[in-house]
């Protein structure tokens, strides 16, 4: 089981990444702070052609050294746009018809393995703060909440990491056209 | 859909979740050279009740407050153990009966959403090196070659990412007891 090398690997250009089809997925940062996490989630939706990444509020948008750390280019494949608040994304989002999700541990939440997306739709998902989450007023305003369940002493994991297994979950279950 | 508090949470403390029933997967570390990455693959070891995280080579063990600064903690709840060699990690693992495979872009390798592990058996995932992945020596004596198909233009998802992908993916098809 001989390792691919990096030409075996093939990978597409930043070019050729804009011009090819995508996943129906837009995701959202809900005032996450931390450079690392914003850059590792734009490495993990170049993985898997996410559409396009919304920074909001203090989710520092690129460019920026420390996002370039963890993104590793990636920043400049992945469409972003950012927005002042969390809020003014969702009205645009679900103005031009997104399902809107939020990644959050709430009453009468979905589990996550469970939630099964409609492939006609295109489908937006909001990950939060690293300490206090996505905000009440924008869970509020969701059509679905998804919690990813947990079983440790820990209250949740990191951003990154969380929404990288979101992303996987719709990469299993939309097509990416 | 209101978020849940933490005393909602209702989570283990680390005396709890040592007694607790565990997911029959051990996650190995294949001289993963960031500290960072190490407390966060931690912290979702404990998420997901995964029964050990075996460290190998350069991937240094707790106690560390840059270990500390992403686990949060579940360095103190999840069972960990060290070896200089990830060779005698595999040795030990096969030696105890386990499956052993390896996270890692290689020829012939079983796509991570296809792979469907034995509920009667116990599994080890070898993780590797942020560059360099996992050694071919080791990939060379693993039972299976597991990979997470990608789409854009970067070579690899940050190892915190796909580890925590992996452990999902086991997650929703063993169970813990």
């Amino acid at each position: 089981m001989k390792k691919k090398t990096i030409l075996d690997l093939d990978r597409l250009s930043a070019e050729q990444f804009h011009a090819a089809p995508k996943l129906p997925l837009t995701v959202v940062l809900d005032n996450v702070r931390s450079l690392n996490n914003i850059g590792s989630i734009f490495r993990t939706c170049d993985a898997f052609a996410v559409e396009r990444l919304v920074l909001c509020g203090i989710s520092q948008p690129p460019p920026s050294p420390e996002i370039h750390k963890t993104a590793l280019g990636a920043e400049d494949s992945v469409d972003w746009s950012y927005f002042a608040t969390t809020a003014e994304a969702v009205d645009a989002l679900q103005a031009a018809g997104y399902v809107v999700c939020c990644l959050e541990q709430v009453e009468g939440s979905v589990s996550l393995e469970a939630f099964r997306p409609d492939t006609e739709r295109r489908y937006a998902v909001i990950a939060g703060h690293e300490v206090d989450g996505v905000d009440q007023l924008i869970v509020n305003r969701c059509d679905h909440c998804l919690e990813i369940p947990q079983f440790g002493t820990k209250h949740s994991l990191n951003v990154a990491v969380s929404t990288g297994i979101t992303i996987w979950h719709f990469f299993n279950h939309l097509h990416i056209k």
